[in-house]
């Protein structure tokens, strides 16, 4: 019995993201279907790296990830199925595994062009690949076929440009990657980029944050905070309230650290 | 292993839906359930019927597919079980299945009244029949009881009015009737509305566009185009942005085709 | 095969989820999952529990519903597993559980902290519960490990303070408690506050509202009209449209039973 996953910019309302179940459960009856989320904003293609990135590790091995986030869709940009350890993604080539390939040995990681139409539905339109070839090559793989059945090999991926943090004269400069739906905002700075001391000030626009906290409990209610999230990425928060909000924060705001 | 799905204009934050699958898993434990959405518009039956008619050809033999959008619950109107093709519909009889209706042969079709209450809830309120009506009679369904065993025929189905292209001497007048997450805008208009010659020009309010292109790529992002979308409904778009936004489009607006 | 139900102030958008779908199904395969809802209001514990307490009824026996609604995550509160009846919730003690227990008789209901770590994930962040113990902890009750098993007994349940109707002289003061995406408003009255005699007069704001009705459809589209919902509690609502917007109620506005 195996899972497969459904990221998409499609939003609940359409029922695209359904229609993709149906064709899944055609092929593949048994399987378990899990939405990650449909809300990726429309042709966000690193907001839904991020997103996938920070899922794949608590998914049983075998789980098939489908993501659709493709302003390309109907361009020559390739179709792809890849295993990356002992789980898949199948999706446009555009970057939506740049996250999970980093925290992925090269040599776990196999890609093939999905071009055997068999493993498609026998009509291709030009706009919804998500339906017609990516949905039944997901749920042929979970069914059992082999990566090396659904396609030519290919060497290599399309990477997203992922911002990365700058070493400067007092620590790092960072950015906002991403804000949640608690005003949490995620930023692209990790661990490594603390000081082993521990005396770190962060800044974000002109407010200055002394110190990371372990958790919110640390703090009170409205105070903005650093701490290490779920996916352990520095984030600025607030004490059960948005940060976002309250200190106006966007993402690829700038964030420092100053050690 | 059937599939039941659930198409309703509850929304997904008051737990209406979850609810519906609470019954349906008492019943039917081992079912998969789909949401195509629960965000259509409150009490729009012509939005529901829509997205309902383009999702159905997707799901595998013996889908069984809910759809409540019912502003007459509690009224006379009547809950009907109806077998359209190999798929069925549970719903309130307000044209729900009317596209669906229109790509199915009348001898395909087999509707009753689902007035047999051993397969409702014991109790029956007056504001949620989608839990104490249709969600079991779904689950009964896809547990193999018989369309003919829920209940009476019933030789009519309500059907909506869902607005017809018009012919005029230039061509063609119809209009938008679904405007999805992206700002495409679909038009009760179809491939059999373009003239053969394919030299066609579309005009949206003061908008003019030439031409129907196959797929985005053939355009430069920003671009207002018309193309067959995944449905092979005529859609006005833009490309990789939102044509709705652009150009103020709404549902009703009308769109001429000039051949 | 059992189901487990998740409801969340998570929102859709973010994936985490997703995240707990993928843990549940890396240790019980096989198990149907429900959302709920994920769009309880951020860290709002009463809405979380008036909607959990409404939805308990219709599940099958031995379903767990994971409920985190979790102001207090990374504090002392306890993560519990409680049994009431034949279902059980995991979750943060703090109120969640307020109303299903006002339903349940006091010798069915069986308490623990679950404090064995051998059923939580091997890592646990201070910020997300939700993936690193409920959801785990769910799925090992889900696959039958016993309440007893998953930690100490726990004596007392933290309650949510949930406003209650006064008597007056007229009558009966109570408040609008939750609205939902229809502009529906549910009271915390219900048919016990109701005179025998039916000759009742509700008042909100200015508006007075002769009597109760038992279906919408007793009256014309956009009436303001007061019944009883689908779960038994007096709701001020507007035919086909929707009270909350048409006389500006809130959540907190005072409703009178005049009788």
């Amino acid at each position: 019995l195996s899972v497969i996953t459904l990221l998409t910019d499609f939003g609940n309302r359409d029922g695209y993201a359904g229609i993709m179940k149906g064709v899944i459960w055609s092929i593949a009856p048994q399987i378990q279907i899990a939405d990650i989320t449909h809300e990726i904003a429309p042709q966000n293609v690193l907001e839904g790296s991020l997103i996938l990135g920070r899922c794949i590790s608590y998914f049983p091995p075998g789980t098939v990830h489908v993501a659709v986030v493709d302003p390309g869709v109907g361009t020559s940009r390739h179709p792809i199925a890849v295993r990356l350890g002992l789980q898949y993604f199948v999706g446009p080539d555009n970057g939506l595994v740049t996250l999970w390939l980093e925290n992925t040995s090269r040599d776990e990681v196999k890609a093939v062009l999905v071009d055997k139409s068999q493993f498609w539905l026998p009509e291709i339109s030009s706009t919804f690949h998500g339906r017609d070839i990516f949905a039944p090559v997901a749920a042929h793989l979970a069914n059992g076929v082999t990566l090396e059945e659904l396609g030519s090999p290919l060497e290599d991926l399309q990477l997203h440009d992922i911002p990365k943090p700058l070493p400067t004269t007092y620590g790092w400069q960072g950015q906002v990657i991403y804000i949640d739906r608690f005003g949490n905002c995620a930023t692209n700075l990790g661990c490594k980029h603390l000081a082993t001391s521990g005396k770190i000030t962060l800044q974000i626009k002109h407010r200055k944050i002394h110190g990371m906290i372990k958790s919110y409990a640390e703090r009170s209610p409205g105070e903005i905070v650093a701490l290490l999230d779920s996916s352990g990425r520095i984030e600025i928060a607030a004490v059960n309230a948005s940060a976002a909000q309250l200190i106006q924060i966007r993402v690829g705001n700038i964030v420092k650290i100053h050690q």
